[in-house]
């Protein structure tokens, strides 16, 4: 069984952007820059925020944080967003989420110009992405896809079950997977709430994506021996024994279910890290696309 | 067996549409109207132009078709699209696929308004499908959710199979049959060229789209007791039995796997005629978003 290692492979796809960074402003070239949005002050917006940011710093990226209080108006931040559209020195734009509910944040999405939608939850960049045109992926799937890269898992041909359909996760890796390239041309059932054979079908499963957001629902009993374990779930459960007074688990039931893999994510430190990788990655494109190599 | 019929369901939606146009005529109210586009003259889509202005006359939509010579500057047709973008009496435009190589479809499917995109192939339009939002979905897949509707097949809960994974049919119905919404709530599995195993999976398969294009493809040693057979296949097979010289061919090996089937579409006459009604119902929406009853 070999771990996908999230933490490293994060590491590693910041230090060939630093590197390929480095080499750009050697030749007078634009270096890709990060515009992130943060209304209000939630306590875990601000440490995503603040890694994003720091990620930056390390890669070589320029940054810009704007923080706007969280009575902000709607109009107001929209036209902030407006600004950043038109600022040739802003390759990427992201306003961390969830917003102040008075704040439409699908309004927000399509304001963002598709072109420097980095987070790619524009539907133009979902559409671009369905139909194969270059495109930002989200970062989740995007990630996953990193990781696959890395370990030079091989997806072609192969059974992809994935479990979850939401916007951000289920339904673009489930798409990317089938998709005619690499990391792809898996065959791919999309499972959720409704299916009824749930079990049946991750059994066929030569990779298994569990994107369903509930604890250590993946059991030994329903992966085959050899799968491929990508674990999307992170989610909070009390645990006594932890100073912090709770432990964070994945979809999967880790113990149970590593030893029958060729491949699994831990949780932390699988794919959770790969998403800041994903944001880098697109960000990085969105420049070389204004001002090639 | 129950045939799924095209012919009659098209024909139950157009008039439907028909007597939904009278009442807004009745109320004072906008009539949808569609605009086409015509460049050359190639035959086939001559006859798929007509056929589109013949049921807008038929249902009381007003239509419009603008004719291109076939060496038409690309900058000419754009012009063409952002007049009919701007104008507010036009509520859907098509132009007709395929294109003279020397215009670039990409650039004519994105410079139609997502708005009146009622083909549903703007990257706009196709992520907004994806995501749930409310948007024109593809004529085909489309067809088939209206087939499927007006003959009420269960689909919640069942395993569809999409064989082909086409930007115009096998990717976006394998979307919507997975679709928290009816038709939709199904497990999905995308096959294509690359799935080794597409008889055992197609065996699994509740619903079977067949979308691969080769003519008879689908045999009956590949379906399951009951299962509702999809087919989207249109090929020319040569025929010397035939006046013309050759018949129409679907995907499914009709004679063989219909027995076996709850429902089945026949070739010709079933998904078909359905893509008509399907930009019909388009354009009818578009309108509505306009001017609301």
């Amino acid at each position: 069984m070999q771990m996908l290692d999230g933490k490293l492979v994060s590491q590693a796809v910041k230090d060939d952007l630093k590197e390929k960074v480095a080499t750009r402003a050697a030749a007078g070239k634009k270096l890709p820059h990060l515009a992130a949005i943060l209304v209000g002050n939630n306590g875990a917006s601000e440490t995503y925020v603040a890694s994003k940011v720091k990620s930056c710093a390390e890669t070589g990226f320029g940054s810009t944080l704007i923080r706007l209080d969280s009575d902000v108006p709607e109009e107001e931040l929209l036209m902030k967003i407006k600004e950043l559209n038109d600022d040739f020195n802003i390759d990427g734009i992201l306003v961390q989420l969830p917003l102040p509910k008075h704040i439409s944040e699908q309004k927000v999405i399509e304001t963002i110009a598709a072109s420097k939608d980095v987070d790619g939850f524009h539907p133009e960049s979902v559409g671009r992405m369905v139909q194969g045109l270059p495109a930002f992926f989200p970062a989740t799937p995007y990630g996953i896809l990193l990781l696959l890269e890395h370990y030079k898992v091989e997806t072609k041909g192969k059974h992809a079950v994935v479990i979850g359909r939401s916007n951000i996760v289920g339904r673009p890796i489930s798409i990317l997977l089938n998709r005619n390239d690499y990391p792809g041309n898996c065959t791919v059932t999309v499972c959720h709430s409704h299916t009824p054979n749930l079990k049946e079908i991750c059994l066929q499963g030569d990779i298994i994506v569990a994107a369903l957001g509930r604890p250590e629902f993946l059991k030994a009993d329903m992966v085959k021996e050899g799968a491929v374990v990508i674990d999307v779930g992170i989610t909070r459960v009390a645990d006594p024994s932890k100073k912090s007074g709770f432990a964070i688990k994945g979809d999967v039931d880790f113990n149970q279910v590593a030893p029958k893999c060729s491949f699994i994510t831990p949780v932390p430190g699988g794919v959770g890290p790969m998403t800041i990788a994903a944001l880098m990655m697109n960000t990085f494109k969105s420049c070389l696309a204004k001002d090639p190599d």
